[in-house]
């Protein structure tokens, strides 16, 4: 099993949920890039647990401990690795295992698929402890990004009924995007958020917990990233974007809407702004053919409940082949897609940077 | 930019529209496999054209042509590479390239990306065309899985409004999938076929077209199939499944309905069927952590309306710095989601075929 | 098993010895660059049987017929495809197979691999045929760089104990690097190129084979193209030279010799000639760390005799368990380095036009 | 730039000279495999400084933390991270850059790389300080093989001009391979090793330094691993073995010697040994074709002399664009080719592994 990707950007994951360390390996970033450091470790903090009711009671320090690749705070086109310690890990919740698979996780076929070698405690390599290195990638390509005038944001979009208003994909105004830092669920409208706070805090209350999509939005591409067919830039981004544990639906632009649509109300049709070059609608969520067209690329990325719940459970017993009830303790977080705001993020810009760097590379001599 | 992926499965197509052929090589498949020729074509003509009323009226020879790698109708290990020959484009039609880029196409973006190189006629590489050499490696990949007990089925779930009965994700009837050659709309309900039909046909006279939705299933997976992260099953078969043009959405499961959904609805529950392990429910699309579980993989890809569309519309001209009316001539495919339910099959059956052979390569010892 | 390789360019070779056609795909070229499709087919025709009576019988119209990726002679960006077909194969030469595997090939292990499915006919896949579309893919490798400023040249060093004069490494005279239609075997010194043409003669009279050492140089490269460890130019060039059947031994600058020398003698000292910084000796073959330094690239590539030799020998037979002798007739080259040298330098093109590719991709922004 | 590679098997390697820490990750290990971490460490040893007068001053602890990808000293097949602290580094010896790039090193080409943002102190990342994870994976890859049956060992095959015996490349004694720790200069003839001792003291005492050759076989190979093209396994092999600092040549079974002989003396012939299949003689170094043929694969690998030397030698001053003299201080190792014998059998494990795991990929089924 492999968790390495990229091509221009290679991008290795390694640790476990109950090891000592999880980290990430870039490879492939250019040299003299100034990244800012402090930014970095706040963008991860909009991940963390952060003691906020509605996440895990899991504390850890999610500092960045960068280990190479890095010169005063710029890249030196070397491999950037960078660690971050496990230190609140709680394994004696996990004592259940390997016998009693969780509903909702991936332990039986990790079972299955290991021969019992696995390190299931946490869900092991499956944690979403996972999503702390590879979100660091995502803090560093942001950057990079802003850097070649590329602007990213999300919002929780919905939680279970609760909907927030959508981004405006023609003319996204990314100010009224707010970091999440000070709001616990990151909405355009507070009042939503507000609304969907209360349904997380009454699910986790309950012992379950909800599903919820976050939508995402990048300005100022370039036109002509990507490609037709496998490096079209949504079969980049929805490879990053289904690799985030827990998402199980991705759409770009009017997504599985435009289904539903004429043609003649799908097309985006063409016009000037100036000198710009630009649509006047936008369904195709800035994407054709697999290419930028210059207008906002927006996408839809849908998250599952979190698996692990507090109600009693319906499984099986691999040892003794019978069923059997289930009922997992712990620390979880009820509503994941909340956390998941800035590894979509992330996401996002792991995959424009990977074809801004391909891009580069075979512009016209 | 590039069209070839795959780590185990290498693919490479390769073609423009109105170029003397388009084809792919496969790169990496086991020696020894049997291939039923006649069923290939069976399974291309599936995509072709064939002079249905709902369809393009350009009629191809599809027969695949096969160059290397396949002795006596069984692989030999080495590259095999198809070609088809594209016989009937009509480069007349085109003209209007590349001053006026049409609406909801490549061209604009494909302009800028190659500096006014690229062939854009019939869309060049972007043509919807390259489906034919991608499902021919589908056919192949097909028949491989069905060797190894896999079995994948699909039909059309959605046109416009029209909705047909959803695929059972816990126990499909495969049988009730019809393969498309004796209803022009393969649908689990008939009455349902004929309506999208009908709409269909509405649209194309009204110079139109229409989006859609493909349902696809796998049956007779192994349990722990894929991995976490970025090589998990579903951000392989996404990838593949977005590098089918037009293409915007993908959900697996219960996709973008989990997302409302609560934990204790989601999860799915284990239980023993004699020997085997199987789940009450299946709002996981068999896909646990990136992981098989031994459940049906259910997916669905939504399509976007065919962008050639009769009616007039809106472009601008990039030599004269203004908006100009374009009317598209030529003759294309109203529906591209009717057509795209193979190709559908082939994207779920050539991600499936390289992650089982990464398997082989990474079990224990 | 795997023909393709490169991650800015992809390059997928295929085509069987006896099949119909044989061919390669590259992928990942920019757009816009114009190919001189007559001094492809001219450098082609260096690699040619090409009736020279030190040569194989074989007559082949050794033209590439591109079927892609090429508009009006200038690259398209996307996927070039060439085919070449095999129109002079003798089928019945191979009757003994494979039965009774000839020493030096890769009968033996190539039935051993693909459970007797392999195409063994003029050793299938393995077949020194498939030279032709990798020069292909080498010749236009060649023109790209020569439009960077890129130049490279190559002769033959040595057959069996015949040795040319060695090129300069500090200031080679490409000029005198006779591009061989006019001279057999092409050398600096003529004398010595008749002595290696009478050796081959008297070998093939003999119904024997001879090695030889073919050294190329590479000049105009830019300082710095390169990476330490997987991606260091003399990793790429090697994988790219031994990828060449017949290849025992590949090495750069002083080589082997370096084995032997102080470091003292071995280092290569700056200086500047003008503003241009370069070392008064090279050694290094132009290559430190895995980087360009601006010097001249020389490497030297050493090919086995051809393994078909018209002396009987002893081999086994598979299906009765014993040793027998075999006698190999048909048509074959004595002296494979004489042809290998347009191979040589389509490698050293194919690795620097790959890792140019790169660097432009990660140059500092 | 890059420091990945590997397709079935993944290895990232990362840090500095002077940095924290250096590291590697291994991504696609099966499960399962039972690792003798004392074992390693050893292996580790014969890499490091030691104290050996003929070697480094530079003294660290060369232990590997491993972090994740082990439980109960088993792999899990989940992503494998090791790393080494950097102890014992002197910053204050390389103050004379970045203007006075050292001759032999990577320095220049370094510094116009990465536009000065590189690391240079200890020479970075260009270190042989990274041989030291790279032979931890070598470690892991050479139990892994022990287990599949696949023994590995090497020896000095030449200092300078003193010569060791060379392996017997038909029927190798490994038990005469001494792994080294008894014997500074590990090689078959006691009194060669004595002898290259001598010189390589003396060049250290003259402040210079000597090249040399390590020769390296491995034995129980199956029949048919690697490919035709750039699988083969010369051409995977020898990418690991240029990927090594300092290598400068490489040959597999009689190299360049081959290429002085006639093919009825290089071609090998078969005979039965019982029921096996072997070759009389083994010219070919076990590989026909890209492919192993049960015979042992030897390789010779030629290092040039370290370029570190106390001597006084001419460069340029970057700033001041002019000559300038040079003497480097610190503590440098004088025969690079002696510590090089771990990584040498490390380059062979590595690409042995990655082409048997493949290999198990596509078998026949």
């Amino acid at each position: 099993m492999s968790s390495r990707d990229g091509r221009a950007l290679g991008i290795q994951i390694f640790g476990e949920s109950h090891g000592p360390m999880v980290g990430v390996t870039l490879d492939g970033l250019p040299a003299g890039i100034r990244l800012d450091l402090p930014r970095i470790d706040a963008f991860l903090q909009r991940r963390a647990a952060a003691g906020s009711p509605i996440a895990t009671g899991r504390k850890e320090e999610d500092k960045a401990h960068i280990l190479s690749g890095l010169k005063e705070d710029c890249t030196t086109g070397y491999p950037l690795t960078a660690l971050f310690y496990n230190k609140d890990a709680h394994s004696a919740d996990y004592a259940f295992l390997p016998d009693n698979p969780r509903p909702g996780h991936a332990d039986y076929p990790a079972i299955v698929r290991s021969g019992g070698h696995d390190d299931l405690r946490g869900s092991g390599h499956h944690s979403g402890r996972l999503t702390l290195p590879y979100a660091f990638a995502g803090a560093v390509a942001v950057q990079v990004l802003e850097q070649l005038g590329v602007a990213i944001a999300s919002h929780v979009l919905s939680v279970g009924d609760v909907q927030d208003s959508p981004i405006d994909p023609v003319a996204p105004d990314l100010s009224a995007l707010k970091d999440g830092l000070a709001h616990p669920v990151p909405t355009l409208n507070e009042d939503a958020g507000q609304k969907m706070f209360d349904a997380i805090l009454a699910a986790k209350v309950d012992g379950d917990s909800l599903g919820g999509v976050v939508e995402v939005v990048a300005t100022g591409l370039p036109v002509g990233l990507g490609a037709p067919w496998f490096d079209g830039m949504e079969a980049v981004l929805s490879k990053q974007f289904f690799s985030i544990p827990a998402v199980k639906g991705v759409e770009f632009g009017a997504g599985f809407a435009a289904a539903r649509m004429l043609g003649s109300q799908y097309n985006d049709c063409y016009r000037y702004d100036g000198d710009t070059i630009r649509t006047s609608t936008n369904n195709a969520g800035g994407l054709l053919g697999g290419l930028t067209n210059g207008m906002p690329v927006i996408a839809r990325v849908a998250f599952r409940p979190t698996p692990s719940i507090s109600k009693a459970q319906q499984t099986v017993s691999l040892s003794q082949g019978n069923e059997q009830t289930l009922q997992v303790k712990g620390r979880h977080d009820p509503c994941v897609a909340v956390r998941g705001v800035p590894v979509v993020e992330s996401a996002l810009a792991i995959g424009l940077l990977e074809m801004w760097l391909q891009h580069r590379g075979d512009q016209t001599l």
